[in-house]
């Protein structure tokens, strides 16, 4: 019934690989701009939840609230993007230059949203500037030094450590964005989103997007965090990592795991 | 299946919206009675279970069973219909005027549906004015003292701070609106509907309708608030802060991330 | 697909008083004691719950276990008939004597069925009659001269707070017993009527039905409580505030939220 | 859409009841085993869970695994077969001597298969027999005593007092067993199943199947019971009395609560 | 509806033997990496769980993330093979020699899948190498440990032990892989799966391709365990276990319990 098996998954991620990648320009903006907010409050949401319970699982377990939102309302991260189109252009669907403006201008609206969401949270947990008491106060910016400060104490292997836990985390990510295809209902697709979405959140891996949110908030909060640290230990290496992870530990795993060749060659020598 | 697509949500979003601007004023009124005693009882629930637990994130998460009744019985939050009728006055199908009745009407009903819930309520926690010790008491009153005076201590900057928090409130507030739409079944409405409302309600944002409980039953518990303090420093200010939020963030956002200017064009041509 | 809009559930609602007003004695006593029996023994189960974390909204998240089974075999319950039954008086598709039929003979049913869990089940925790160390049995005196004795300490403002509770408490109930209509799918069912259940036991409202079993159990254990005191402090006001929740609340108020006035007379007409 | 209506339930539970009494011995035999070792297993989960959190209603609320998977696969417990048979016989469309049959086999396919659960847990908790100090030999072996000298302290009461159990267990586990057949999906019968078997566990009553498998398991760990204290302390009279509560209180009540008499005697005519 | 009988289920299970003992060598490959570093993802996520909150049974409710994900995007687990392939062997559908490719090629993926997800999780847990703070650390040297030195101490009866646990554990696993063709519908499918493999974990069974992860992880920070260790007192006993539980347990008692002699005879003449 509502099950969608794995080849027509494939079929269906390359289909959504495609029309991302044409949509006007207005649209990855707005679109984006939607998804970073919804993303950076569900990061305020999670972090509130472990704060008082003081178990960070729980705090996971809560955080795909985001991720569930913007995908059945249709809008969209630029990490779920980096499985869907490079499939596209690997079966020569769309080109890469529509893909690379896809993710430009998907991030441009992640970087907006996560800014006008910074702005208001921060004026909230501070009282428009005039308490500092909130635990999320600490905690945030507690956050974005680690995410900073805490991998350029390593040097080289606080770069590596970081593009790692930023591999690992857009695996799961868009492992979420792939299992979101596997069902045509909305319970089925809710259930089958959140569980890749709490366990990169549970592991502390490192997702771009909830970055653009807690580093610059953090900084905004008083964390000690040029802006050089924060693209350069963070933002740069996370977004590189974000992109391997997506491209080759689920668009292609999943794709050599289920495409069959023949398909492909009649789609491309009938295109 | 049951998942309808983000273009036909922006659909079915405007004729819900044209729906309830045209109904008749005592449906209007009734709805909004429901609606707001509903709401004002799941407000004492989430109290009740943040109490028990000593976690705000446990009556966070209870909070949404009102929303959800509330969309199930086709009842109707002012709040929501601060997202799907402006869309549908862009899109030509209905007028301000009708609009602006539905927002009166509306709230009229929920005026009325909240100071009922709250007489009676207050009635059960006080044994009819008999005793005091309900923790829930203390808690309402703080509350309520909260919402106002806490405001009102800022000054101006009170003002803004509490025009924020309405505006993320019921950003949220009204992607639940438009998730219900998301799916055809009840399972996946519910679901949908519940992610965005323990958000808001999880990070201390100011709803409207959940005011026009919370404050009048302090006032009457014993909270030293004023008519005038009530209105100036949280109604009135939350009520706009909500339409911002149900009009820029979710209405304009999702429309434009969505809606085709093509099929816009021809519905007003041939409407 | 799986949702019922709510003019349909109008419908539902009202063909359900129709069928449950018609069917023979037979039928309303043996679904009453059904009804009764599942009732009694969940609220065991809700109270072993609270006991054990001594967290009452854990056993208010457990309570709707029963209602769920009772409304899921098609027993009746005489709180849900409440709201049902007068739906199909006002549109002229039965008798109130028949209505006043169903009320008796499904009340006989749930005293039936309550006594039989109740004889049982004290004789389970008691271990039949030679024990007293288990601690439901200190909770169900507890509770049982908390609902009699607790208002009858208040005179006439108890009479007026049992009443009020019973009036909340089969409001949300009967909301329970229509929302059930809102979905054709067992899970869809079963989602939407926990929500109003969960509200009402979480609140401690009184529920006519739950004391026919608590309150006697009590009695059966060494409350202090007479017959006299249960019915004239309890079960009397206790079935007219259900009455009147169940009829003016829901009945009426979502009756008139949705029901258009041109479908009801051409109905009128037309029988 | 999934749910299925009462009277079309009395039905479903009419013809499993005829298709299981019919089914050849070598699969009631094999039904039984896997059965019997599922719910052994669903067991030893419970316990697990209750003493890890010191709550039995945690240990309460995992316990239907078993049961659901046992129904889901389509294999049996004899104790819905007690509720189901019967129905088949009373219409005339199996006969006593076949049900007799079916309970006799089923329950040798139960003795072998929590036997051999038995063994192979008992193996694993106590490493080979080189150790004692997993708190659940403990656990076990206190249960084996409560529920055969326990009830043997008592003499006639005693008795009694595991008849009543026994009864009250399974009214709720039947019910589990009809609400199986109210859904036409997968995930509508696990949520309405999980509910009375939740209920029955939560409430310390007597299941034939488990006790097949805690109390021998608890002699083989050194409980002090005999051979004829299990089975007449315990076994006999649950079986007895799960027989009593699966027929009377869930087959007859449900069964005359929805079934037309003129449906009967058409079938039976026609048969 | 969505519901699969189990004559269905078993013809289901059949089929998806045959297929995967069909599929060209280099898609169980990849599909074996996907489900190695999948399941040692979701085996870090059940152990954060646990450590988190010190309660094992919280982690087991969590670690079936990791096998749904696993079963809905179609890529396989040698565990799960071993009690679909052989019924496809049984049935004269497939040949023993391709069912012993499939195991062959299928572990060679997850020990690569496993490795790499080893590696980098190390390196994260580590900082690279930098720190050895972090309880993960500690838990999973104790658990490569216990899970080989640990059956070690106990000579013949730990092989005996480690055996029984692989036994059970793969019963448990295998009722999950064909509980998953239960259903037609993700939610069904995802409810379905996670019961049995909750039920394995909780218990502390023995996966072999869980332990492929854990062991060498543990080895690799220092654990005192060799290769020889490692595959003399688990993995292959594992294998063999796991194998045996699922052949045995699972793929002949559902077999049996449901498969029709005649429906088979017909099914091998006419191939």
């Amino acid at each position: 019934m509502s099950y969608v098996a794995p080849d027509r998954i494939v079929d269906a991620a390359i289909s959504a690989g495609v029309s991302r990648a044409e949509q006007p320009v207005s649209q990855m903006v707005v679109r984006g701009i939607l998804a970073g907010a919804i993303l950076a409050c569900a990061t305020t949401v999670a972090f509130t939840a472990s704060i008082q319970t003081g178990l960070p699982i729980v705090g996971a377990l809560i955080f795909p609230v985001g991720f569930v939102i913007i995908v059945l309302l249709g809008t969209e991260l630029v990490t779920g993007n980096f499985a869907l189109i490079p499939l596209a252009v690997l079966e020569g669907r769309t080109s890469t230059a529509l893909m690379l403006k896809n993710f430009f201008f998907v991030i441009v609206g992640h970087l907006i949203g996560c800014a006008l969401y910074l702005l208001l949270y921060v004026a909230v947990i501070t009282k428009m500037g005039t308490e500092s008491s909130d635990p999320m106060i600490a905690q945030i910016i507690a956050v974005a030094e680690g995410k900073t400060l805490g991998y350029a104490a390593l040097g080289g292997s606080g770069l590596a450590l970081v593009f790692i836990k930023a591999v690992l985390c857009n695996w799961m990510v868009t492992l979420g964005a792939v299992l979101a295809l596997s069902s045509a209902s909305v319970s089925g697709k809710i259930m089958a989103m959140w569980l890749p979405v709490t366990m990169f959140f549970s592991l502390g891996f490192e997702h771009a997007v909830v970055n653009m949110f807690v580093i610059p908030a953090g900084m905004l909060l008083g964390a000690d965090v040029s802006l050089a640290e924060w693209w350069g230990w963070n933002q740069l290496p996370v977004l590189a990592g974000n992109f391997l992870g997506g491209v080759a530990l689920t668009g292609a795993l999943f794709y050599f795991s289920h495409r069959r060749r023949i398909t492909r060659q009649t789609l491309v020598t009938t295109a």
